[in-house]
């Protein structure tokens, strides 16, 4: 078998190894029902007891309140950014928009489509590399939305934005979503596409509030209405029972780690040494204000192009793949998400040491 | 390791072994890159080999001209049933649908939003058993839409309907999709859910002329532009790069089969044995008109509903499973796609044979 190598990527992302093991042998016979877990009908027996069971497992993980339903859609986050203005805000409303990052932006620039969207704040005056105190909401929003992790610039709400009581608060969760605890209740919408910290890319999980649903506009196709999905449990068409699986999976995985509170402490706990040598670092420097730093993305860069780019070729050869950062910020990206093993930070930052001593 | 059942699922359905297998390395790690196919970034160099591979594949396989764009989405037909008329229908022109099934029913329901969808025939006077010869279609129609083979019934066009010089023919092949040869060249646009003849359910493969792409409207949103996903090659958003994968890995499959040819004589192979058993049985009839007849789901009944349910559970016992027939026909159903082997075919009519003798 090839060894693995430390995943850096920032999605799709390293997923927990004995997940892997399970999928590899559900591949062939789901159980011993002698059938593939891609093969099972969606609507029979077996995988209806994956979804179930999935469901469940996400629902006890986030303490997730009976008035909230959990959805597995397709089309990734970005699909969420046009069907959330789409079902929820009408032309006569607005819906207000913290703009923290590249894909705030494209959430902002659908909701457009179908009312008016106002942007309550904007770390764009800095390249998004810190997340905005001063937010400027509207008189009544429709909705309030926030990217609560944001990938490319390695920055991140440790709480939820402070808006006015009553506030529908949507959240763009794809790069955290059960990172740590979540108090569903002070939501009405979460979304996350998979990739980051729930499984594989082609599965979008949705927690939506029931009074959010029944708002739904009758004339919108029928694909595009969250009620479509709600009433049947995901199975109006065909769902990603693969990705749903996998998501299932990565459920229990982290129910085993302890759950939720647990996940935070690992999560810290892999960060926190990758920050301090930033923070002692003469050579290279955290790309994020300290008090927004992403605890999922570690974006830093050393000053120089070339030096970035001979640190990256060395990571590689030293086996960590996907630390490039996003051409947006330049240099390094190290994205740690849930799955990450804490020995592979470790490593990193060792190599960084090793890098900075014979740089300086 | 858990013996593997004959299985009948008429979606998501049977893949090949072969595939499966290699898809279980995979997994852990695609190739030697020590990450695997999950994991991998969709703009890295090792799923881009992959999406490549998966294009060109698809392209030789069915000889695809330069002029078609091949689009791996999300969303399943389904939501190909609103995406082709929000492209492709404006208000003030007609849609022709030959309405030969649920799913065509459901397609022509969404249509209707866009703009005047027309009825240019429909089988639903004899509950679908039959594929119409007699169609009417409307002056100039923006598109004409069929169904190449109706799950449910088991009901198969076997040549592309006889429409009018210069239509734009566009094609739902979600369940028999590269079970022949196709000459692209007549159709605007062809989709496919995977999960029946191609892969995983979560990816849906869309071949469109490329003049469709241009006509497309720039107010509707990014996601459900075909523009969007032509121009960066399925890649705005994050794709379901293990569906896409899965499905390179089939493409290939059937390759080393001897082709789309060799797929027709192999289907062919399988069904005969079926339908020549049903033609000569006094106990089991066969759903579909003979000249309609579907090479990919067989459809049967005794005509005595508590029959049909115990031949079910006898399959069942013998390692045959999905048998179950639809709900709106009624008795049993053996899906046989591409990569169900002809042996489980040969087990299934000397199951019928046996039950037969039983029951005389």
């Amino acid at each position: 078998m090839v060894e693995r190598i430390y995943n850096f990527s920032a999605g799709p992302a390293v997923l927990p190894e004995p997940v892997l093991e399970k999928a590899q042998a559900s591949l062939m016979s789901l159980g011993d029902t002698g059938v593939g877990v891609c093969e099972h009908s969606h609507r029979g027996a077996a995988f209806t007891e994956v979804y179930d069971q999935a469901e469940a497992n996400c629902r006890e993980l986030a303490g997730i309140p009976d008035n909230y339903r959990v959805l597995f859609l397709q089309g990734g986050a970005s699909s969420q950014f046009f069907m959330i203005p789409m079902n929820l805000l009408s032309k006569d409303q607005t819906a207000d928009y913290l703009v923290t990052g590249a894909w705030a932006k494209k959430a902002i620039a659908e909701a457009k489509r179908f009312g008016t969207a106002h942007e309550a704040c904007s770390s764009a005056d800095r390249n998004f590399s810190y997340i905005p105190r001063e937010v400027t909401y509207s008189p009544s929003p429709a909705y309030v939305h926030f990217t609560s992790n944001n990938t490319i610039y390695g920055t991140q709400f440790h709480t939820e934005p402070d808006c006015p009581d009553g506030s529908v608060l949507v959240c763009d969760a794809s790069s955290d979503i059960f990172s740590g605890p979540i108090d569903v209740a002070k939501y009405g919408l979460i979304y996350a596409g998979a990739q980051k910290n729930l499984g594989p890319s082609g599965v979008t999980l949705v927690i939506i509030r029931d009074d959010l649903i029944e708002t739904s506009n009758p004339d919108l196709p029928t694909m595009l209405r969250y009620q479509t999905h709600a009433e049947k449990q995901s199975m109006f068409n065909t769902p990603p029972t693969f990705g749903i699986y996998l998501m299932g999976e990565v459920f229990k995985w982290i129910q085993q780690q302890g759950g939720l509170s647990a996940m935070a402490e690992h999560n810290r706990a892999k960060a926190d040494p990758l920050y301090q040598f930033l923070d002692e670092s003469k050579l290279f420097n955290g790309a994020a204000d300290s008090d927004s730093r992403s605890l999922m993305n570690v974006t830093f860069v050393t000053g120089d192009e070339n030096l970035d780019a001979e640190f990256v070729k060395a990571a590689s050869a030293a086996g960590m793949s996907g630390l490039k950062g996003h051409r947006s910020v330049g240099g390094m990206r190290a994205s740690i998400y849930n799955a990450f093993p804490a020995k592979g930070v470790e490593a990193l930052v060792a190599l960084m040491k090793e890098f900075e001593a014979k740089h300086s």
